[in-house]
């Protein structure tokens, strides 16, 4: 079992965007700087988070992503499914079926005791990571390494970030 | 994020391998014929649960494979942890220190705050997985659908175990 590279340079490039000012947005270019990754790579983890709102994506010269919502209501769960998809990790190709002499229709109208264990257990992973924000894991800003991170994040942000001038 | 299939295959291997009788042995063929899947594929779950230890493989033309443990001491973790291997699915890149100017050393003493949590939810799975035996998924033998797999099974076994003979 893995996950794709894609979920932790997804959860970083949120927790970003969560240090953006209210008219900021970032390039996926300069996300893509910031974490050391390429571009096209990145983007189509941005689309997907884009497509599951949880960011907005500002087209044009001075566009880029920024958060959809605060960062107290995007979990972890929602950011892994974005990148990952939501179909379960197990997936019961009912194998009871196949072979010699399966046993009649009626007896597979439930689902096989493997496969709804196999789902239980991530059901269990699930709530865990809906359990934890974006701001949940920021954590404490006045710790001396949530100062460093924040510090290092704002510089950046400060000569990467593209503020929205559409107001008239 | 995707289990392979070799998971389901080796659980249900295993769920079968629970009705032979104390000598027998069922052979790989025999137990890819009953799941309908390649006996080559099965081969490679069965050889890392066997280096796993939840079973024996015994050598020679009556050989097969049997349980090395009865069903209550096999989890369903260990099966999952044999046959895709016990690296989380999670595996953190430190992405947080690359890109301009990284923090110094001495702030990634602890893992990354994304890791943590990512391994917490995978800990969560785990100690489900952990949970459930292959004698829970069996479950109560009276029941109609349990007497019919059990039923099934046990015709196959009949035609198919081999028994040793190691005794003078
Ligand atoms: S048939 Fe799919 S898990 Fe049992
Ligand atoms: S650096 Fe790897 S999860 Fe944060």
């Amino acid at each position: 079992m893995k996950l794709g590279d894609g979920v932790e340079q997804a959860i970083h490039c949120v927790l970003l965007l969560s240090g953006l000012g209210a008219d900021g947005a970032l390039p996926a270019a300069a996300l893509a700087e910031y974490h050391g990754v390429k571009t096209s790579y990145l983007l189509k983890h941005l689309q997907a988070m884009a497509g599951a709102r949880l960011l907005v994506s500002i087209p044009g010269p001075r566009g880029g992503y920024r958060l959809a919502r605060p960062a107290q209501e995007i979990t972890l769960l929602a950011i892994v499914l974005a990148v990952e998809g939501s179909a379960p990790a197990f997936r019961c190709a009912e194998i009871r079926q196949r072979g010699p002499e399966p046993l009649p229709a009626q007896f597979h109208r439930l689902p096989c005791g493997v496969a709804s264990a196999m789902l239980r257990a991530e059901r269990a992973y699930r709530a865990e990571l809906a359990n934890i924000t974006i701001a949940d894991i920021q954590g404490d800003p006045s710790t001396p390494l949530n100062q460093a991170i924040n510090q290092r994040s704002c510089v950046f942000l400060g000569l990467h970030q593209r503020v929205q001038t559409e107001r008239t």
